[in-house]
């Protein structure tokens, strides 16, 4: 028995954020003092370290399970599983459901169940759940999939990540740049075809990684309200990431027992380009190589990070030819990989 | 191979909370009117229905975390695991952590890497992740921790359920008197020993059922603020309970082929005390039996609903002979079951 991805989907808000939209934004160090740049200069040097010339946002109107609701639809579609014969609904996300200004993360009940219940869904049986997990959330739903079918427990599991980084951001924080909305979905199933989940690593870095990313106070020490946002210390993690991922990336691909010159792409976590190749750069010098042309399909340049929503998106993108000069082909082998708050770093070699 | 639960500990917040703290609360209709009878009057039918006396809530100094961090250090010292060697935390609770005066739920990094990362454990292999499932989430990370057991990826997994209900309270809501704070955690191990998990049971009703428990305005509209608490139907709830609860858990226990005759103790989440009579007494009749007499401790007088800590914290209260006239013994076969937000019923058949 293998496991596999029988469908995807994916959901792209509606609302274009480009780098000039910050234009008016007034930017501030930690300590509350002015950052001494004009926002012109900010955004080309955030767009040199990041890539990042876009994000979306989710339309007002929406929170994140309407957008996980969408996603899933069509996962379920392309896959044609009967929604009714869903053992499981796994939900990746960080922050619930948030209204549009709204500073509250409504969670109960979890997401999963609230798209069980826009997806109509009768069955009981479909257990429901939500797992947090950071970025790193939907592989490490796909791996949470994968235990529950090699236990016996299930055969067929919708996995969902989506989130609306949006509604969290501090606007006097640069790091607010980086962050966008998304949802993407996948159906895992047991099947007797050759392929899908080959091997996979997870793991949490908490002993001095726990606070690189938290929930803080905004740089504007005017404000009077303790209101928190998304916070991160993006060096720190920077450091991390290329300490670890590599590694991690590395070890999956032993267990699996695929050759490196075997695996045709690395769908890894959008957070920053400039780390993403440093990240693929240093994994490839394990095996004494260059990083192949091309190896790295990218979706960041005009989706930013959307957390949990990044990694099935690109998957999606790609399965559907939606990124240009990227495919995907039946017997290609594909290195999932992705890092986040936890610190966790979780990674998937899978065949198609 | 068998699954079993190695140690637990819990944590009883220190704050102790009468009803006739609530002398002085204004209770209202869920439609902003004045509820026509005294507070004292109210109490008194609360007791009658609910069982509840008194409930705990966690100090203004501590937030969800740390409470399921003491509970946790207990569970592993009782079970004499060397926390290094933990494949798994597993945390299950439904509004993150919340400062006390704050409306902002805190879940970034997860609850459960807080933990990890309190205890001081450095094994990057041990996996942080946080379980959203509504009240039955303790029940469901075993479930969890189960299938990771089962399924080759974990042996020793420490699965925690902790919530500090008392947060999100709306003090103009009467349901208000029903919710408290606390934390139960237990180590659950692979084991040659006899016993442990024999079935489990899991399902989740959204289709009419998603929005019994739900995050809410005040009943006091004259709040400008668009502030949400926790809210329910509580008759709807009581209604579905009922229906489905005593099935499930004869579903589970027909699964584990243990007879009825043989079952030791029911631990039942607590929410409210008639309700888990009906429910237990409906359970009995499936079998054409009067409900034995003390087969269900209950913790509700003195601690009110805990959401998912409560089961956790009635089995730790039990296994150290802490409830009167109750104790567990070796072989002793027990029911666990819950009920809660999802809305989502579990159940597990466990031998001591």
């Amino acid at each position: 028995m293998q496991i596999k991805i029988t469908g995807s989907g994916s959901y792209i808000p509606t609302i274009k954020v480009t780098n000039s939209d910050f234009g008016q934004h007034h930017f501030l160090n930690e300590d509350g003092s002015i950052f001494n740049m004009t926002n012109e200069v900010i955004a080309e040097k955030f767009v040199e370290i990041t890539g990042i010339l876009e994000r979306r946002y989710a339309s007002p109107d929406m929170v994140n399970s309407d957008m996980a609701f969408i996603a899933a639809t069509k996962a379920i579609e392309k896959s044609g599983v009967d929604p009714e014969t869903l053992d499981y609904i796994i939900f990746a996300h960080n922050y619930g459901d948030i209204k549009s200004n709204s500073i509250q993360s409504d969670t109960v009940p979890s997401l999963a169940t609230r798209v069980k219940y826009l997806l109509q869904i009768k069955n009981p049986k479909c257990v429901a759940y939500d797992v947090l997990f950071g970025c790193p959330g939907w592989i490490e739903g796909v791996i949470q999939a994968q235990a529950f079918i090699k236990a016996g427990m299930a055969k067929k599991c919708l996995v969902i990540g989506s989130e609306t980084l949006s509604r969290v951001v501090d606007i006097h924080d640069r790091d607010s740049m980086i962050y966008s909305d998304g949802a993407g979905a996948t159906v895992i199933e047991a099947t007797d075809e050759a392929g899908g989940i080959l091997a996979h690593e997870s793991a949490t870095y908490s002993f001095d990684e726990a606070k690189y990313l938290f929930f803080g106070n905004s740089f504007n020490k005017e404000k009077q309200e303790d209101i928190r946002y998304i916070k991160m210390h993006g060096r720190k993690i920077y450091e991390f990431a290329l300490l670890n991922v590599p590694k991690a990336m590395a070890c999956c691909l032993e267990k699996s027992g695929i050759a490196i010159t075997d695996v045709k792409k690395i769908l890894i976590h959008q957070a920053n380009e400039k780390m993403d190749e440093a990240i693929v750069n240093r994994f490839y010098k394990l095996y004494k190589m260059e990083t192949p042309a091309g190896i790295m399909p990218m979706s960041i340049h005009k989706l930013g990070n959307s957390s949990v929503a990044t990694v099935p998106t690109l998957y999606d993108l790609i399965v559907n030819n939606e990124i240009e000069g990227q495919s995907l082909n039946k017997g290609d082998v594909i290195l999932f990989a992705s890092v986040g708050a936890g610190m966790n770093i979780n990674a998937i070699v899978y065949q198609m």
